[in-house]
């Protein structure tokens, strides 16, 4: 029997214990669970940061995978505790919007935890990854279903959608995350882009960032010059603004939310200027 | 069977490749181990930070656990290689304090690590957490008994206590970790403050630190504005200072090793200026 | 059964989602492997010190072990991408130097990774990690063996070797790593200074780094006062310049590639200045 795993997603940092706890607690109750720490390096308190890596980071996990997401700044309120089973996957972690992917899901079932037999107690009151979120993770792992958890949950908090909104020729969205390498990742998806400019060519459109005009959208970051931009769809099958083997955000000053928009090379290569201005 | 676990405790970093080396020699003689990286940030020399962690990060794991615990600035000196049974788990590292929450705990038992057999052969000058602790904690996962390892230690260093005091009606005691967070971990104990304070409400007190004193001890960081400093009992049982969704360390410019004191408030919620001055 | 362990080895950093993407995709495939990060933390696209840290890092996992190591500033270019079986184990990444340590061994056998059915598709241009290394890992760690992946290569692309050069009695070399700890570790082994100083104990020899002579090489960094200059045999077998409890590196002014060179002490213990000059 393959076995079950358990992934970690917080804005824990690792130089204190929290993690080590955290996994403690997970194999003293399924000692057969396999823990895979996805990140713990969100910025504290980014509930949306967090949302966006678990929905990146998931899909590739086998079916019964869980998913403890807890970048929690309510934790010690009355906020709710959760369990989302969606896509064949199991998430947990409290009732914020870090489980949007999982809420978004087509059939999604949404579960409050409250039973105290899946609970390490006494609770405190500010490290519910150790007392609630960690050993609900470990029943789950060891076959439990998530209805024994507690009761169904229709209201769940959900994010603001951030969509792409096409006008006037131009699709519009926004920056996503910026990751280690400074890539800037859209949240405009592949079919956004089709979509939108349906039987245009990837490299007869131009992304606009940050004042400037990339032209074209490429296959891939290398065999361009050092620090030059391009456009390319990324493994998530995002838009993403990158400079090769340079840190694209920074030199852009770009930040998460800042607009991005594409739209259609006028006529050739190199565009008028006046057209090209950013909006 | 369940798989025993070795959690690992060091000041090595991640960058570089000294865990994934300990990684390796744990897994060629312990194959079925399962590996927990508590930490490896431990500021590089700091013994009483990772003996602090250890102790906090322990508890949870199930029994038969092995720990080890590796900052080592006397490394390739004589100072002597430690096995530690305590709490029903096994503990492994340097004789200089490191392993404090083990050697105080009740039937405590020490022994030197001398055996040559269970050793990784021939030892290196200055990585013994590869040539003697990584093997010696696969054997002890494997099965084997603390006493195989070398004679019984009777005199391992401790490290001094810093323990609270009680004098004139205020609990004295001091900042013992700082997290990520910049919370203000304290070494007062819930318990040691219903011994000082018998039969006072926690929001009675008051919690002197850097020239302030924080009325109340609150029972969650969250619910106050941002950068409201509040006391509370942590996860850990202790005293904290915490400021909601700002680094209350940073603010107050407390370091570990400042004095914290605990005092009861003044009548009513407003104490006297005059009597509240941090002493 | 052991399980099959696969280590990994990249530039990617621990704060984004790929490491995590990279687990769910071994998991999927081989649920029974046992999944160990060397490091995540290279400096992006730097290869070389990648290279360095797949040497020193991989010696001790055991027999059939797989090795992926992705520093890939050309993924999505026509480099390919390489399977290499040495020394017992099996390595994976990219044809541009990085696995330079297994295609040195004696008898290396090079495979281009070229079988569809092993892959993950449809391949991105920017992740093959994912699309790529993680899926082959998962397949060898089953018992897949390196000739079914694809052709064998007779001229993968191999790093300029930095070796050491003995002149007018001096031994040449450089740094060829700075850890944490802000040691200096060469590429001189002990091996190259018994070789080139036949029969002289290493007390008698001097190290020069950074325009100043250390004299003497040590067994161990501790003993000495805390910033004290020391040369050592360090955990690799390779000569090393070490400050106790500093950072060598930056009070030296000291980087990767920097000259470092051995010769005899004149003498005594002290060297006639003029001697001691560094060319």
């Amino acid at each position: 029997m393959p076995r079950p795993i358990v992934t970690l997603l917080t804005d824990f940092g690792t130089r204190d214990w929290f993690v080590g706890v955290v996994h403690g607690v997970i194999l003293s109750r399924a000692p057969e669970a396999q823990i895979v720490d996805l990140t713990h390096d969100i910025p504290p308190g980014d509930v949306s940061l967090a949302a966006f890596v678990l929905e990146v980071a998931t899909p590739e996990f086998p079916p019964g995978a869980v998913h403890v997401a807890v970048v929690d700044p309510g934790v010690g309120t009355g906020r709710r505790a959760l369990c989302v089973a969606a896509r064949g996957h199991y998430f947990v972690g409290p009732d914020n919007g870090i489980l949007e992917c999982a809420l978004a899901a087509p059939g999604a079932q949404a579960f409050e935890i409250r039973e105290e037999r899946f609970l390490r107690l006494p609770l405190s009151r500010t490290f519910h990854a150790r007392d609630v979120f960690a050993p609900v993770a470990a029943h789950l792992a060891r076959g439990e279903q998530p209805p024994v958890l507690g009761p169904p949950v229709a209201d769940a908090l959900r994010l603001e959608p951030r969509r792409a909104v096409s006008l006037d020729g131009e699709l519009r969205g926004a920056v996503a995350y910026i990751d280690r390498f400074g890539n800037c990742i859209t949240n405009l998806g592949e079919e956004d882009l089709r979509h939108a400019f349906p039987g245009v060519p990837p490299e007869e459109l131009a992304v606009g960032i940050a004042a400037q005009w990339v032209q074209g959208i490429s296959s891939t970051y290398a065999g361009v010059p050092v620090g030059t931009l391009v456009a390319v769809i990324g493994s998530t099958g995002r838009l993403e603004v990158a400079s090769y083997a340079a840190q694209a955000a920074a030199r852009l000053g770009v930040a998460v939310g800042d607009p991005v928009s594409v739209r259609r090379r006028p006529g050739g290569t190199s565009g008028s200027r006046a057209d090209m201005v950013w909006r």
